[in-house]
């Protein structure tokens, strides 16, 4: 009799150190908020990245308005996707019969303007997402640059927040359609970048080039004009800060403090992101006859961009590879978008995120393996998963190119997407805020 | 006899995995020192943004002397706050007959030059307090720019850091007198803001206006003259750099990485800071005919300084109501002071730091919701927590406006606080540093 | 019978619970990935530290070549460290008997272009050291600016990274000679500083002064000119981002999350950097009359070099001390290597990475208390560890000097090491790159 209630305190013991070990907040759930805290703070510093970048690669006299957008699209996001884009994104439709919340396979309907006092995981998940809202919406302000009205861009940025960014990511990483046919899209080549990348390109196909861009000569020939960037040592300073913020961006979306795969995430980003600076280097090299700054900068955004969705899957080896094709590619697509398309694109914002996008989301059926699973065509994985990777990246442009050209299409009608050629002349500082960026200094605002 | 011993034995056992969980330094003692590591090193790049923000908001002439005041603020600061200035906000004044450390109502007594060397916790707690302090010192930097002694700075920044800022921190959060009353202060928006911004108000009114700044007409009428800062992008840069270190400014102020409240935090805290913005955006927008950038910016400081008393006790909803009303506050702050009162304060570091730093105060007494109960007076709480705020917020201001005018006052006497006229014409970078900060760029220095 | 059963049970729940304590990833695993991860990313944003004190120090007319270095030193660096680099440093020389690595006592040989697919350690691992090994190159970039070939300096900085660094590395990290003798380093005051110090020194010496440094007068007097920085407020935005930085260098040479080291670590070295900024400024303020900006900045980049070997093992006192000294070293470094070596380097590395790189690896030999043992003269520890120091610095010197003079002298005969004088008085930037860092502001380039 005693003997029983000994091996029943035994069992006890046991059943009371297990409770202990998954008791109301564990530190295994502290780690995951440390982690997750820290990664969204690392991505929200890319903000200062994209706005050092894209006002170092533009003119001077336009300045301040490229680094107001680019905090003001933080701004309105964050209310907006606390507001209505979370909702969208990570929202259900319903609740089954065994109580759980049924995730919609096309968007989220529920948590919108979610004002609860008391659920830790909601507020980290919450500052972990916004982060990459953010920086989906930020993309555009580049590819728009030098002559977008400003209250026309705080629209625009209102509605990617809230609408077209969320929508397409509750498909990968809300739990809908595409996440259930195994697209797999680690920390956002597609659902981010893409999806910047693609309204980039449609907001500049809109608005038409700057003035000066594209001249047709008396011969009819069209001659395309570069509008150097007015700080170099800024825009690099730009493209540290986005790498610097990428490890969280990449790292952080293991989504698990106590997950081993932040150290293969880590590597991979390195090694993607180096070889796709040295990849730009050479290829700009040779054919431009100079080691360019700004493309080189690109191709080391590039390498970060394409590694975004397969690091996590993929070796070293496949990583440089991947790094070294972003950084041929985007040196490619910046001239073929530019000279072929005649889309100007003053910073290359569509060249990095969507093209590399694209490129790294396709990475993961070529070499990807994933959760012990090769699915990467060259690991004998056939062509299944790279199926899977080529109709996310067709459905999610699809919808983010409509979205936003419709979005655009509107505005220009509504308020109007472009300052007046005066205003464009002058500078937008001057004409849109009313100070110059660089009081005191002499500049050849011609330039 | 032998079960006896059984019981016995899992009663050793369950004891023994208790004391494991207690051993000297447990996993939730490396979470800590982790968590408040980081936090730190967060806290620390805020000196950088402050060097970006106010240079970049003032004139080309003087960005040398700027920069190097908020470089030396830190070093003079961080060495006499170890000497001196822990001693007097984490001291204690005797030990009671338990053997307990007593706290002082007023000040702490102990623990100066404290050079010992095995003691994780205050190395770990110093850290973390030092960069506090050090942020106080800087807030002032700002505001008495363009025509200060650098020597005479030095003097003061030394007595701010060992004496003034940490006298009012013991009342707070060193156990003194307003901590027993419940003044509730999260992360400082009185310890730390409120005590910075007065100490600034106080240096720009014993300084006197910059040159040209009020110039009295031929009808007596007193125009204000406006100097646009030199170099935006850098301004921004510093708000971002701010608002990334404000993460661990807020977050860390948990002062446990185990604690489930840093989710909420960082909620509050990008609301808030984006609500500022906005509402300094559009009030301006309105009022002055244009998104003025160096409002918007200091909007966004606005709301970051107005949560940080009450990040950890608001919901999302209160917090996006308070970043609204700072980012008003702000501007109507900079114009009072600047247009009404007529004291010069370059940046409007007290309006940011002051006027916000009572508002965020005064807001725990609004909407506060402390360890569930709910001390707000818009949630039924009453006025009590509000009038103990109200309290803290004349004591602390009453401490730190009279002592940093006495200081002043002081130094004026002795050593002279300002530049002469010769010298503020010329800029400070030359009559002080001997050397331009940029070399070889065709400046107008009349700007 | 059935007591003996309980005794087993008990014995096997407690073995249980000790397997779980030690299973495969356990939490203590998890501490140690994420603070390696947020240590290393913090080390990687010293490179934008880098570039910002190197370009901004330096003049306009190099800003986007210099730049260019700082972001290619890096990414040719990740490249070679993973292939070669470090096999060279952390690989082994063979197996012992029982199956264990051998360390080999002058170099690794094993695991070059390691291309597995799950080692979280390895990848962690190689992580938090190639960011090192990119620190150590990159700090050649500022002494042989305005004048390098950019295709040289790519060249160089593939060999320091692949096979310079590496092997000195070995001897001290990788379990080699100076290992076995017990040479302290806690976080590479002479592994990397020292030796990308030497390379520095050794690249201006085989490089020659800039054009106009140096000017023999007709009464046959040498005359010594400063060419003075183009952007003191950027150059101050690097020694923020270094300092920044420096936290993940010492604090995450812990290697282990939960060591209650890293909290000395962090205020030795905050004390350390404060102290060495404060005596340059003092030193430099009596003898050139003036508190000088770049002096100061180095002088703070001085204290944590001195800092870094020490940091883990000398008290708040002695690292204020070894700041001081630090800063007072850095300037009579650059004046001696300056006005007598006639050296010339830009931007001061020499004296900031090799004279205190040396001085505080001596440090630990002076104050040093090593794992509750005194080994520093001072604590009555004799002069045995100063002795192995002291061994250190002449062999890691001597490697590093020679191999570093060989390969700058083999690239100079090979591909030229150096631009021409027109291309060097036209700047950098056009000439190498054919693009201005600063178009459209105008720019004295005879500056």
């Amino acid at each position: 009799m005693r003997k029983k209630i000994f091996v029943l305190a035994i069992l006890l013991l046991a059943v009371g150190f297990s409770l202990f070990a998954q008791e109301e907040y564990s530190l295994n759930d502290a780690m995951d908020m440390v982690w997750l805290f820290l990664g969204a703070s690392l991505v929200f510093i890319m903000q200062a990245g994209f706005a050092m970048v894209e006002t170092g690669l533009t003119r001077a006299k336009n300045a301040t308005n490229i680094v107001m957008k680019n905090l003001m699209d933080f701004c309105f996001g964050a209310i907006v996707y606390w507001a209505i884009g979370w909702g969208f994104m990570y929202g259900s439709v319903g609740i089954d019969a065994a109580g759980e919340a049924i995730a919609g396979k096309f968007i989220g309907l529920s948590d919108f303007f979610k004002g609860i006092m008391d659920d830790p995981v909601y507020y980290r998940d919450w500052f972990f997402q916004v982060v990459f809202a953010a920086t989906a919406a930020t993309i555009v302000s580049g590819a728009m640059a030098e002559r977008t009205q400003f209250k026309s861009y705080l629209i625009y940025t209102c509605f990617i927040s809230a609408v077209i960014y969320p929508i397409s990511g509750h498909w990968i990483w809300g739990g809908g359609w595409l996440a259930d046919l195994g697209f797999h899209d680690f920390a956002g080549s597609t659902v981010v970048h893409s999806v910047g990348g693609w309204a980039a390109l449609m907001g500049a196909l809109v608005l038409g080039p700057r003035q000066g861009k594209y001249v047709k000569g008396a011969d009819g020939a069209v001659s395309v004009k570069a509008f150097p960037g007015h700080n170099i040592p800024l825009a690099m300073l730009g493209v540290f800060l986005l790498w610097f913020g990428w490890y969280g961006f990449n790292g952080a979306s293991t989504l698990s403090g106590t997950s081993p795969d932040i150290a293969r995430v880590c590597v991979t980003t390195t090694l993607a992101a180096s070889a796709g600076a040295i990849a730009a280097l050479i290829f700009s090299w040779i054919w431009f006859k100079k080691p360019d700054a700004s493309m080189t900068m690109n191709g080391a955004l590039a390498g970060l961009v394409a590694i975004t969705a397969p690091c996590g899957v993929v070796s070293p080896g496949a990583a440089i590879v991947i790094g070294l094709i972003g950084g041929v590619l985007v040196v490619l697509s910046v001239e073929f978008i530019d000279k072929v398309l005649k889309i100007d694109d003053p910073v290359g914002a569509s060249s990095v995120h969507l093209t590399c996008g694209i490129w790294g989301t396709l990475a993961v059926g070529i070499w990807g393996n994933i959760e012990g699973t090769a699915v990467g065509l060259l690991h004998g994985g056939g062509f299944a998963q790279l199926g899977v990777q080529a109709l996310g990246i067709v459905a999610v442009g699809a919808w983010a190119a409509l979205t936003s050209l419709l979005l655009f299409l509107i505005i220009k009608v509504i308020t109007g997407l472009r300052v007046s050629p005066k205003e464009e002349l002058v500078g937008l500082d001057l004409s849109e805020h009313k100070a110059e960026a660089y009081t005191g200094f002499q500049i050849f605002s011609n330039m």
